[in-house]
């Protein structure tokens, strides 16, 4: 495994190295990891927590690291010496990965030391950000492309080796049927597909030499890419000669694939080729740049594309490629008790929510998700007693459910003890499956493209007080 | 070392599985790496070469990587063991790293057999896009702002370790002074900056006395971070206090970091009360979102900021999250011959450029660079005669430079030969030197963001009469 531990911002260093000259080396501090609302982002799928606990876990500086700290002239040999024996011994609070999260409420919470939960911020909010930002892309994709297999195509068009492999994974997460990447096919223990490219038939003499080349060595893959000369004029007539022959010898061909032009035009065309051609079952596949809008546009102008290979869009959230999530702290322990902290802002969405939380979120009788509820962390409700949400801000907007008209879940639960992991992280696979689980909880309308509704994240009273009160002693007198 | 043997999309494995059952496994072939043009890519600094260069010399199948492949049930038992001892033993040409390259160039070409040649596409696409693309919007931004420092402060954003980590080294090649990113520091060699994150103030009782905590363990790098509670009400006033106290202990402040609010109202207002206070020397960080076109703007605003920490909007090249770089087979080695490849396509700009080809830069007799030349490999163009560049498309469009008028040269260089390279690449340092020269050979009409001149790009008479011969024959009748 990689050595990550210097994969870290700068002033983590000078300030740990702060904290442990102030003789803080005890402190105990509570971070959580959040992002804030935008118009492009009104919910997420959390994503990256299985590399995060990896990078945890392996968090150790090697005497090389030391040895470059050292060289920098900016840290004390006592604090470099504690870096030594450096581990991580903290606990971290976290929702499973695949699970619907939205703007403010504590995705991840770490609970330890302030000189190692200093240290991992930039990490994990690169981890949690990255791949919570492509499966949240990916969700996307795979709601508009319903029914329909998306192939995730990106890797060549990803910010370096990492965003293609971790991001394969988070969109596997998010609904992909399948990756082209083998390395994250490898490590994830998930689908693998592809055919060939346009070099395959540029390497042979001609198109129909090429199809048939591919069909001698996989008679049960013949899906062909069709556009590299002239996609109708001989794409797609070369396909069905080789259907024809692989049909003679008993094999059955799975379609084609169309990767420019004018999509819409060119598959209807084709799909009526092929039909009459006696291929209703082969299938048309479709790539090149698209993204869910894309898809929407051609699924509404009838486009006969049954396969969506989407590529750079998808891998790098093209239209908004950062989450923006942050690490902000929340409290400081003192003995048994938590000093809450708070960052103040003139943009009322920048003020942070103090204190040690958690999170609940509430579903209707249905068992529909209707509400989460930023709380403090001992707060806990009981499900035998009405339940009253209030709009954190305009207070006037209240529900009220009855006992036994809801029912309500911990969405954040403990997962790193005193540094050890707790329970087995699941699999990707699992993963996937409460992935899938969780969208059959969420109303379509959360889930469009266009004018999602948005959907409700109230702090407990209790929580709500505690930031008022907080802001009202910080306000400077003028 | 990472194996990174499988970060390939799966094609490339079932077409070499496919190139060695049709016994094409002594054939050579050439593939080009280059991107198109679009509205926000009009030029580019060639990076990720060194990392290519690692990837190359390191690429091997482990007996694990031969496993999971046997498990997919899609390879022939030949071709699993020929992978045991697949080996890159080719030969590649590039540009070095921070060159300037325009759209349509080859920048990097593999001269290889067929399967290795293949494999290695979607990772060197993945490498050179990906800081291709991060030191192309740095150097917008470093551009932008002139002899100010630009510190590089994306990490968390990043998508994914890789992003942080290479994004930064192509940032650093581009200009930037710095970075927050420790393990690029560590791993390059380049200078590392930061101070204090809002943590550190919060985390004190209050303002004042975590602005003289830092002092304390940092006297001669007091740089506050002022806009926690009250930029010009508590931050910058607090910021003042410490700093005498420093002064009078004979220390010298730095100055003071803004990372939220109107950049140019906070920074006018913070600059009046330092110069009052007789803090002129103190420097002004500004950091917050920022790209090219936010500075630009706050540049023209008059702002007081005279060092620039940029994130989220360059680690990621927030408008433009992927360069679109391809990877095109142009020949096949036939006996001491290479058989010309072209791919068509109704698209002009999706034509690809057929034939082994290279890469020259043709200098005006000041030195300053004039056109590129895109010519085929063999071609050589002697200085002592006249030189016509004739566009490729609209040929009344010609240049001629009589001899003594001129230079050119040759810019696409072999540097591995066999699978081994043949001299030792760059250090990071001597990079960003030569990216520097290559700026200054290269009017600014040509690096303005807005509306920039585009670069001459030509096609050398063989080449072009090579293409238009394809382009004929490949017609399709009706």
């Amino acid at each position: 495994m990689r050595n990550l531990t210097l994969l870290t911002d700068f002033y983590e260093l000078t300030m740990m190295n702060g904290y442990y000259e102030k003789g803080k080396n005890d402190e105990v501090a509570v971070f959580d990891v959040f992002f804030r609302q935008n118009s492009l982002i009104t919910y997420s799928i959390a994503a990256g927590l299985e590399q995060v606990v990896d990078y945890l876990e392996n968090l150790h500086f090697s005497a090389d690291d030391i040895a470059y700290l050292r060289g920098l002239n900016t840290f004390s040999d006592e604090f470099l010496n504690y870096l030594k024996d450096f581990r991580f011994t903290g606990d971290v609070y976290s929702v499973p990965e695949g699970t619907f999260v939205f703007p403010g409420e504590p995705i991840l919470t770490v609970h330890a030391n302030i000189l190692q939960a200093q240290l991992v911020e930039a990490a994990i909010l690169n981890m949690i950000n990255h791949q919570t930002l492509i499966a949240s892309k990916a969700a996307k994709v795979c709601y508009v492309a319903k029914n329909d297999k998306v192939m995730e195509f990106g890797l060549r068009r990803a910010q370096g080796p990492d965003a293609g492999i971790y991001g394969a994974r988070a969109a596997m997460i998010a609904g992909c049927s399948s990756t082209s990447n083998v390395l994250t096919g490898k490590m994830f223990g998930v689908p693998v597909s592809g055919t060939q490219a346009h070099s395959w038939i540029m390497d042979f003499p001609s198109e129909l030499e090429a199809f048939r080349a591919y069909a001698d060595v996989y008679p049960d893959g013949a899906l062909f890419l069709v556009d590299t000369y002239d996609t109708l004029g001989s794409g797609v007539p070369n396909a069905i000669k080789i259907f024809d022959e692989l049909v003679e010898k008993g094999h059955k061909p799975l379609g084609i694939r169309i990767d420019s032009g004018d999509l819409a035009y060119l598959t209807k065309k084709a799909r009526k080729m092929l039909d009459e051609a006696g291929y209703t079952y082969a299938k048309i596949c479709a790539s090149g740049d698209l993204d869910e809008r894309l898809i929407a546009s051609l699924k509404g102008q009838g486009a006969c594309i049954d396969m969506w290979g989407v590529g750079t869009k998808l891998i790098t959230s093209a239209d908004m490629p950062a989450l923006g999530g942050v690490y902000k702290l929340s409290a400081i322990k003192q003995g048994d008790n938590y000093v809450p902290k708070i960052k103040i802002s003139n943009n009322s969405a920048k003020i942070t929510n103090p204190g040690f939380k958690t999170l609940y979120r509430v579903y209707d009788k249905d068992g529909m998700a209707f509400a989460d509820l930023i709380a403090l962390y001992d707060e806990v409700f009981d499900q035998s007693k009405p339940l009253t949400l209030t709009h954190p801000v305009e207070k006037w907007k209240k529900t009220t459910f009855s006992a036994g008209s809801y029912s309500i879940k911990r969405l954040s639960v403990k997962i790193i003890e005193n540094g050890k992991l707790i329970d087995k992280l699941p699999s990707l696979k699992e993963i996937c499956a409460y992935c899938e689980r969780e969208k059959s909880t969420f109303w379509d309308e959360y889930k469009r493209i266009d004018n999602p509704h948005i959907y409700k994240v109230d702090l407990s009273d209790k929580l709500c007080a505690l930031k008022e009160s907080m802001i009202e002693k910080l306000r400077v007198s003028k």
